[in-house]
């Protein structure tokens, strides 16, 4: 049975249908602090259990979110024709692997970023909150 | 003549590009602090001379946007088969409007939201920093 929330006509996502979503893309924003200030970045992504992985080269994401940062990372697929959509959002706090066994099980992952760099770091986010919204037009 | 970073090789957008993007689309990603961490909500947005603005129904958005917060604004263009792919981030203050000729410019921009609601409330984002990026996959 859906969810809907009274006030904006949304459907909430079920954690599965969450995690469906998240599996089915490629593609999700990280947003998190610098100086206090918000970022935002894309990131090609892949899902670890219930982690967000990606991998990066060293610069201001590795620096940033190597150690227990407070991030949130949405990931959408909207239809502009049919004004239909959903979105995730996890939270929660992002963390450099650095353990060769789970390094391993990433490398398996298949993971392969879109941009130019050996990108060898991999960033983990690990979920405190998962929610999930349809939009449906009516 | 693009410009072209040299440690990943991702080619900048100029601010007239970054424009074209966000002008070209329909969603974006809100990235603000509530309480100190980071928050990111997708919104369907207008282009209003440089401003980003978005309708929103009284909340989250509106209590924490209305008064100068700092915000990343992100809008994307990806595609998975060949790999390329733009984003541009915005990055600056929000406010909402309540100046009326403000408002009435506004309301003929034509902008409306997906979700169901009245949306009666204009925030706009006033940009400090435009930055735009294009993968190249190789």
């Amino acid at each position: 049975m859906a969810i809907i929330e009274g006030r904006t006509w949304l459907e909430q996502l079920s954690r599965k249908q969450c995690y469906d979503l998240l599996h089915g893309r490629d593609i999700g924003r990280i947003a998190f602090l610098i100086d206090g200030l918000p970022e935002i970045f894309p990131v090609t992504y892949a899902i670890d259990g219930t982690d967000i992985v990606f991998r990066t080269d060293p610069g201001t994401k590795l620096d940033h979110l190597r150690e227990g940062a407070h991030v949130a990372f949405e990931v959408d697929a909207f239809d502009a024709a049919s004004r239909h959509g959903e979105s995730v959002v996890v939270k929660g706090r992002s963390f450099q692997v650095c353990d060769p066994p789970h390094l391993r099980r990433l490398e398996q992952l298949g993971l392969e970023p879109w941009a130019y760099g050996e990108k060898a770091n991999w960033i983990a986010v690990r979920p405190q909150i998962v929610t999930g919204r349809r939009i449906r037009n009516a």
